[in-house]
């Protein structure tokens, strides 16, 4: 299989994309991985590279202040349109980057394509959780507004990756809302649960915000507004927890003593918290495979790109959730 | 002024209840309170009772569990319902009540009346902010979805109510959202938006929820799904957050030890981000105050709402936001 990546976009861009895809491609020698970019400013990077790593020429960038329509439509040899194009070619299973999310949003819906049958594709992003396996979120403000129909598409793309990616037998998927009573919500989520219940997955009815961190469901839907005020929320309840309790662990040097000893275990419970290290976000609804990497991504986080988009391809993500929606294209019994 | 107390609402009932009322009518012999339950269940806990307090028989009592509209239509005689109907017939400035939320918010509407012009009352929550302000939610789950222009409502009431009843000069008003920028949000903040910049309030723009507890307005509107998320988010991250540190605080003696020594900071900083420690609720756009308390309230939080209510009711909180909507109904420039 053949994976592109878009190695000019992101904050540390070219030199941790192209490193995290030196690493990933010697570890899966059966993955090809083409790097789109400015051949002159990658070369210098590649000394030792394996075989299975080439290099595809793109003269333009995406900016991260473009404006994705306008920056998709004019950047036509952008290094992010250019993947886009070998994933629409089938020159490429799939593709990574970690540049301007619209764009790249853009790039799937234009360039790539959607799925027959999506009325929306969703980036769907990984929320840490009490369980390790974290929970995918669609999604979390990239559709501001959604109808009832869409999180229903939404619910079944989840569903669909987290068993074909993440391996979970019976993706259990929630309906973000502010009670579990079925009657519960606002106009869209009272009018989505009947659908929900409905549909070709292992549906686990409402979850309330204040469940999602403790594992309450595998995937997570809600229109992107509901979506954003929730994660932003966590984060800022986060932040200001851990700087409030940092005021309070140097108020006295006994209290600094102490906290320098709780330091490793609230390093450790951080990072478990930091949503950035759970991997890439797929643009799911797109007729190809196209992995969102956080901007602030380093080697290892484009390695394990590498490693998702390896599995999804293996185990034809696209062409599964591309097979449940012909079924519903055709009206058959869902 | 008299402020009648529904002392048969909320999980204490009705020993805190009464028990604050007396300490309230202590410390401020200005205020005649009247408290509304069972004469018989109330007598025993008036020993020593100061002369400004007295009792108004109730036979009934809305229960948790009840369905809202019915138990206010059927239970006449229920210490709410009769509480309602003091400050209906202006025997009573103001009531205040832990009981059943949604029979509250119906008792307001349906006893008490709404105020001329106010499309819907809205029942606005205190939440924590790093400041000791807090902010003035409105709201966080009364009303599910909401209009632009009952967003608007709540802006200019809980504008009102900030300046009047905890002197905030210039109350900066917030409209929760995805980003900061004016274009940023759904069809409902969108529309929002320039209502907001045009009103009799100080608007501060868009506020994220991550920025909510900075501080980062005094009054912040949002529709009642939204508001809920939030609250439910930043209520399920400070708890995953506190369970997690006591997993790594408790891993040796070592740990134990140094958490020993950092705990009175750990509770005063708990105790700062426990929202019902923030007074009762008023529901706004009624035709008289009424306070909702948190059903867990204790002796301390009644003596409190009592408190509110009396500087609401010598700063003409109901009569300054009546006003403002007569303006409003005979079209003056706002």
């Amino acid at each position: 299989m053949n994976i592109a990546i878009d190695v000019m976009g992101g904050d540390h861009a070219p030199k941790e994309p192209v490193q995290g895809a030196l690493e990933a491609a010697r570890e899966w020698p059966d993955v090809e991985l083409t790097l789109v970019g400015d051949e002159a400013k990658l070369r210098p990077l590649l000394a030792g590279a394996p075989s299975n790593v080439r290099v595809h020429h793109a003269a333009e960038t995406i900016e991260a202040e473009d404006e994705p329509v306008r920056a998709v439509r004019r950047k036509k040899d952008s290094s992010m349109v250019v993947a886009g194009t070998l994933v629409k070619t089938k020159q490429a299973s799939a593709m990574i980057s970690a540049g301007n999310t619209g764009a790249l949003m853009t790039t799937g819906l234009l360039v790539v394509g959607r799925i027959a049958g999506i009325e929306r594709p969703a980036l769907a992003s990984m929320l840490p959780s009490a369980s390790d396996s974290g929970i995918l979120a669609l999604d979390l403000g990239a559709n501001m507004d959604a109808s009832p129909q869409q999180l229903l598409q939404y619910a079944i793309m989840g569903s669909i990756y987290r068993s074909r990616v993440d391996g979970i037998e019976r993706p259990r998927v929630g309906l973000l809302n502010v009670g579990t009573e079925p009657g519960k919500g606002n106009e869209l989520t009272k009018a989505c649960f009947p659908l929900l219940e409905q549909a070709p997955i292992h549906f686990a009815g409402n979850v309330e915000a204040r469940d999602v961190l403790k594992g309450a469901c595998d995937v997570l839907v809600c229109d992107g507004f509901a979506g954003n005020i929730m994660l932003k929320s966590l984060e800022g309840a986060a932040s200001f927890i851990f700087s409030a309790l940092k005021t309070e662990f140097t108020r006295t040097t006994l209290t600094k003593l102490a906290a320098g000893i709780l330091k490793p275990g609230l390093s450790r419970f951080r990072k478990k918290m930091d949503y950035t290290e759970y991997g890439a976000a797929p643009l799911l609804g797109i007729d190809g495979l196209v992995l969102k990497c956080h901007g602030s991504s380093d080697a290892k986080a484009f390695k394990n790109a590498v490693r998702q988009a390896r599995i999804a391809v293996n185990n034809r993500l696209v062409g599964a959730i591309s097979d449940e929606f012909s079924k519903w294209e055709a009206g058959e019994p869902k």
